[in-house]
């Protein structure tokens, strides 16, 4: 038995969260329900323009890995944060959660500081991401330990992480790691505009690596560079194992070895959508590796994501077992 | 007209919130529902016992003068931070919500880091504070400006803020700046084991100097050194012009002029009793520096509390001042 369900990759996040209005938005130059990458100069600019916020710890691929280890999977995590008060946070809560987390932290003398993500929620729950990623767009091929790689029956590799210099390098590090030891791979597309700033290399990981693929349906129209949903999906479900597609209070669509099979999403009041499909994935992947089936591991994955969209903050506060139980999905 | 209807001097604070049951409570030696004092190492050890957590900033003084902010009351805040991210976050926070905030950053060389309070919420919304004080004990008397206290119509100081080497020099020195120009001083007692540290400096200046003092039941008792809260409320009211004493889902006792007046707690389910005495202060002094009769400004005060008990964090979510008129009291 590996020693791992799941390892992420991903960009180590604080999330700052404040409410916004659209006006807020428009004069502030900032475009809504997608996540922008700021320098520092702006971080500090905006921080001083938004209302009273509330610092909770976020990244994608970490909120994946706090929902697979809440729901008690054995995860680990690997992302770069700087030896301060936020990287501090930010390792807390994941290790508190039941994560292993292990990777070297950039030391006080970085000029640079542990990544934020400045998330602006509008009245209508939609969240707009401002990312200054700090030390944490600086994790290399060194910080992926080959042996961790190896022990994962899935690796999960966040697609905002191929922003930064050694992206590429340490990704294909840990995927021969992992594939060499029979592991899977699992990819998320993150963002549409993610998409566009690196098609060619998702391309390249979706043709030889990647056996399930997540996307929602802008990221998917993005990376087939089609208007045309079910066409980018049909090609999506052509080109890997397992294709997860999130289309929003839609639910999901889910292509596997010639099956689909369609699975509702669960109406909740949206509070904050920071999240949504981070935890979907988090919540499919568990199912994946608790031997449950593909519609079911939709269900999980639609019913945590509405769990997380439900309260302000990227992570889980209901115990999602008991809600699996509740909805006979467990 | 003075430039603040109230300036607050306390300790600053942010805290660190996570969910804790009646036996770790019991496990790690954590008093239930009261403020313990803890230094840099239990703090460490503590956080790293505890589950995930959320940063909101916090202080009692702070969390008053935040919600006068936040009803449009004019007001400052005096409390010290480090130059360090958790002092960033606290005054963003503060001067988002519209306060003043301009006390000296302890600098970055400083031995000491950002005052932070592990607040445990236990499943009945009890809430249990581990303080470690670090730089926010050693505001001095040369962080206050008398200029600024000059110009308050009323000064509120936290009973918090008695804990650390300076704190009577500095009391004393905003006291006789705001009274000499014609102010007001209202005193928070803020936790019974406080009053068993302070008994005596805060008797003399409840005789001396005190015109507005709030107080729970426990804490009265306290101070007055009685199990009978009547007669600890007797004895407060004989020695201030005003005493607004709280207790719980029993409301508010309310004493001024020879008059009393009680008045009910606003049901509501409590997630987290974190903030309500503050909120309480904060409406009440509120609708005391804007024309407010004695009994509408206690339930200001208790619907203010009821607001801040029913969500994580100790700052008003909702709109108090369309609560308010909800309830009819604007």
């Amino acid at each position: 038995m590996k020693k791992y369900h799941v390892v992420g990759i991903g960009n180590a996040m604080v999330d700052v969260l404040a409410e916004a209005s659209e006006s807020f938005l428009a004069e502030n130059g900032i475009g809504k329900g997608i996540m922008q990458l700021i320098d520092m100069d702006r971080a500090v600019d905006l921080y001083a323009r938004v209302g009273p916020a509330r610092e909770v710890s976020g990244g994608s691929a970490a909120n994946t890995i706090a929902g697979i280890a809440h729901l008690g999977g054995r995860t680990a995590y690997v992302g770069k944060v700087k030896d301060d008060q936020l990287g501090a946070i930010f390792a807390h809560d994941l290790r508190a959660q039941g994560a292993d987390y292990d990777t070297a932290l950039a030391p006080g003398s970085h000029p640079d500081e542990t990544g934020r993500c400045i998330v602006l929620v509008t009245p209508d729950g939609e969240r707009s991401m401002n990312t200054y990623l700090g030390v944490t767009e600086h994790l290399a091929a060194s910080d992926i330990d080959p042996a961790q790689m190896a022990d994962a029956a899935w690796i999960y590799l966040e697609g905002y992480r191929f922003d930064g210099p050694e992206s590429h390098e340490a990704f294909a590090k840990a995927i021969g790691a992992a594939k060499g030891a029979g592991g899977r791979v699992a990819l998320t597309l993150s963002d549409p505009f993610c998409v566009e700033r690196h098609r060619d290399a998702f391309r390249a990981m979706i043709a030889n690596d990647v056996d399930l693929l997540f996307a929602n349906r802008a990221e998917i129209m993005s990376m087939y560079q089609t208007e045309d949903f079910e066409a980018a999906m049909a090609a999506g479900a052509a080109d890997v194992e397992t294709l997860a597609c999130t289309e929003g209070d839609r639910g999901a669509h889910l292509f596997s070895g010639g099956q689909r099979v369609n699975v509702p999403a669960v109406p909740t009041d949206i509070v904050d959508a920071t999240g949504a499909g981070d935890l979907f994935a988090g919540a499919f992947l568990w199912g994946l590796t608790h031997d449950v089936d593909l519609k079911t591991c939709g269900q999980m994955g639609c019913l945590a994501a509405s769990e997380v969209i439900s309260h302000i903050g990227a992570r889980p506060e209901a115990d999602l077992r008991s809600l699996f139980a509740a909805h006979g999905l467990i």
